[in-house]
């Protein structure tokens, strides 16, 4: 669950916040009691891949909390000073030490109790020259019928597995746009 | 341009922060020298819609800076709480008082360099009856040849535009992902 009110003090000059609505605002806004700063709070975006190498998806064995020990497409937040692209790939690099070639947007689902929006590329795989970094287990490539359907660390990774399995029965990847309730 | 270092102090207890590489990081982050909360700072979506009546689409005339006087596609910070697409038809109804049905995903474009990625939809107005908010001068309806192009306010506002009269000429809509540079 995102938090509101989590802002305490002002980080421009540490003074105490408190919520209040601004004029030509219609939202309560952490808003500093003395410089007046006003500190807004927005979702994030989680970017990452469904890398892919002949009939098999490649997933990686989660090793930090959350959900720890489960298996997710390679995702991360977004950075500053890259675009939903390159935070894509930066990820799948980190967590696979896999090098994708990008095919295209193909989820964007909203995950609103969270605060977050999770963007999903397609990806080839370059070559099957796996190194999982500090965050994954492990990283191995999946048939569908080995997917670990209940061992699944998010619903959104979830849902754009779902959607690539059936979009290549119809041999056709279009975009898919949804929210997880 | 999205400013880093910008954080100087906690907002969890308002003790002063320093930009260091957090274990298991890669990046510096601002972090508390005193109880350690590590505060992270991501791009922002701002959600959007391009509005249509007929052969015509609605624009809005800016009555806040950035940009004031200039013409935009209603659009704005997406707020917790949210959906991509609701807080598109949000902006939508606080910029130009328009009620929309939104027609899918259209264009998804990262602005790097100021931490942003800018989200449109297409959208059908309902009905004619446009009340500009606080926030537009002006809202009203213009063919291809009327479009301001010299006063437009945005980049990704120009490029949404651009991309809708061409498809609109193939007879064929289709999502376009780029980077603003």
């Amino acid at each position: 669950m995102w938090e509101t009110r989590r802002i305490k003090f002002c980080r421009a000059c540490g003074a105490e916040a408190r919520y209040a609505i601004p004029a030509d605002d219609n939202r309560e806004r952490a808003t500093c009691t003395v410089c007046s700063t006003i500190h807004y709070e927005n979702p994030l975006n989680v970017v990452g891949t469904l890398p892919v190498w002949e009939d098999r998806v490649l997933l990686c064995k989660r090793a930090i909390e959350p959900r720890y020990g489960l298996w997710t497409l390679p995702a991360g937040f977004m950075e500053l000073g890259e675009t939903t692209e390159q935070g894509a790939m930066r990820e799948t690099l980190e967590e696979a030490g896999a090098r994708v070639e990008l095919q295209g947007l193909y989820t964007l689902l909203n995950v609103v109790r969270i605060g977050q929006v999770h963007i999903f590329y397609r990806a080839r795989l370059l070559d099957l020259d796996l190194d999982p970094g500090t965050e994954s287990l492990e990283a191995r490539l999946f048939t569908e019928a080995e997917i670990p359907w209940d061992e699944l660390a998010f619903r959104t990774v979830r849902e754009t597995l779902k959607h690539y399995f059936a979009d290549r029965r119809e041999g056709r990847f279009g975009l898919h746009v949804g929210d997880i309730g």
